[in-house]
């Protein structure tokens, strides 16, 4: 086991319900100062753990642990956290219950406090619903986060990311063997069905025009990259935990709790920390003009969109070098602000 | 019933399989003059019926009954003409052949000029599939067609494209019910399944974003909208016929055939008619960049792209009045030169 576990307790989270004996599987790279002031937090994404979110981190790049005190929190839901695949009943698989971004932040934010005893953070940044998780830590925590750089993702789920989860939902759970998620044996057709669907969505038109499946990322053919990499990537995860992070998607919100009571401009005001808003110019479930909205409304934001071709992918996981280069730069120029 | 049937007798396909007393089902509006100069053809859309074709023909409009004799042939898997649905045994449901682009532009030309004696057409048009198949008249015909209007659709269909429809195929047939094209009760888990995945495809990110489908659409919800539109669109719709065009879709190109060998570049450049290439500005599934390529290798072309935020639905089913009247406007423009 390469990660460590903060018992939290009993989490009353923002649905409702009580996460009883909630556990938060985090990893971190690096050492912690003296002054408690050199620490990054860098969430997980959909479906990722945190050993998918270590090829923005090395000797020489930005996330660098010989400088920085790097905290990778897994999500709530993401099989290491607590999770429907991993909570006893009776909370357990599909009765787990309905967590929000803002659950997640809070959370960590008492990782870090708590635990770690940090009160100032240098910044934070995450890919993808990992960048959800950041956009939150800066309206949530806006004393406290110097810095947050969201890359191909946002501080609301749009209505079309929305419509685009609804129907790889619909793909998972259109398999019997789901059996309303009290499945005894893991549902194979919904997750290979879930996988085709995410396949169109996570690449651009021109990266398969251009066919980068195949002349960069190898695959020997269409039908091997979406057997290969799609339904490989999908088959092995669990589906209730794949619903709870896809419901966690689905309802982010930065502004969906007590501090902005739904006033999304407020809340996006609100975040004080220097921000590099980046999203994929490609992206088609995260289009650039979401982001566009948001930086107009923070007051210290600059948008950068990525130049790739690589959709969605363009933010990770380390997928393209190119790519990671463009953001491992930008990432090296905020933190020296 | 309001169209007629044209029968074929035995039509031996490219794949190889005879469809045994095939049959064209198709509408016409206005007159065949007696110089039989004033001809449209005006192929369906992916699951649409002719009756679907039908915002865009009309007095006043470019496809005027009073000037032109317009004839709409149904696509071959569309439950109107031979389908799925409709064969008797052993070529019925899940054993109908596989048709391609081409099988069903022959068969239509059979109408044409065995049915009517037609040696000329005045302009081929089409949205969407509808556009393939005008794309595929060009090419194989390419001395009997003066014009062509292939508006949201392509020549060629893209590995992106493919992909997004191997999404729909799998959420389609996740469904148990489905069982292998052998269903006894209708797959309506499947059906709705894909109707959310298409839902995010059909129409923009700006789309949704802009909250047409409530402000213009007048759903009372977004998931109003998913049930409503979407589930309601593809609910009433045969699973094996919808299969049979996804696969006639998926399979789309002009040049896969003797007379261009997979040359795609040769079989646009063979196309001798003046064209208006339209696709949408923000289709998701048929991109301005493919017709600009398309474009780039036609002889006689010009690149028209329609400017809406609605997506694939820029083109059809009449959905948005702008959108109609542009395409019309555009349609004169071309039948008058």
């Amino acid at each position: 086991m390469d990660y460590e576990i903060f018992e939290l307790g009993d989490v009353r989270l923002q649905g409702g319900a009580t996460l009883r004996g909630c556990r938060l599987a985090y990893k971190t790279f690096g050492t912690l100062n003296a002054a408690k002031d050199n620490v990054i937090v860098y969430p997980t994404w959909y479906s990722g753990q945190h050993y998918e979110n270590e090829w923005l981190v090395g000797p020489g790049m930005a996330l660098d642990p010989a400088k920085y005190f790097i905290i990778i929190p897994n999500m709530l839901g993401n099989g290491l956290s607590s999770s429907p695949s991993n909570t006893p009943e009776p909370y357990n698989g599909p009765r787990f219950p309905k967590v929000t971004a803002c659950d997640n932040v809070r959370v960590q934010h008492r990782l870090v406090t708590e635990k770690f005893g940090i009160s100032r953070i240098r910044m934070v940044t995450g890919w993808s619903m990992g960048a959800l998780q950041t956009f939150h830590w800066g309206a949530l925590y806006p004393d406290m986060v110097e810095r947050i750089a969201p890359f191909c993702g946002s501080a609301k789920c749009s209505r079309h990311n929305f419509v685009f989860l609804e129907g790889v939902k619909a793909a998972l759970t259109a398999d019997a063997a789901f059996a309303g998620g009290w499945y005894t044996e893991k549902p194979n057709i919904g997750l290979r069905a879930m996988a085709r669907v995410y396949a169109g969505w996570g690449f651009s038109q021109s990266f398969y025009r251009e066919q980068l499946d195949l002349k960069t990322l190898g695959y020997s053919s269409l039908e091997d990259f979406l057997v290969a990499f799609w339904e490989g990537f999908f088959l092995p995860k669990d589906a209730n935990n794949l619903l709870t992070m896809l419901w966690t998607w689905q309802h982010g919100d930065i502004s969906d709790n007590e501090l902005y009571h739904g006033d999304f401009r407020k809340a996006l005001g609100a975040i004080k920390a220097r921000a590099y808003v980046m999203p994929g110019e490609t992206d088609l479930y995260f289009p650039p003009a979401d982001s566009e909205f948001e930086v107009a409304n923070m007051p210290n934001a600059k948008l950068i969109p990525v130049p790739s071709i690589w959709g969605h992918f363009a933010g990770g996981p380390g997928t393209n070098p190119v790519d990671v280069k463009f953001i491992d730069d930008k990432l090296k120029e905020l933190l020296a602000s």
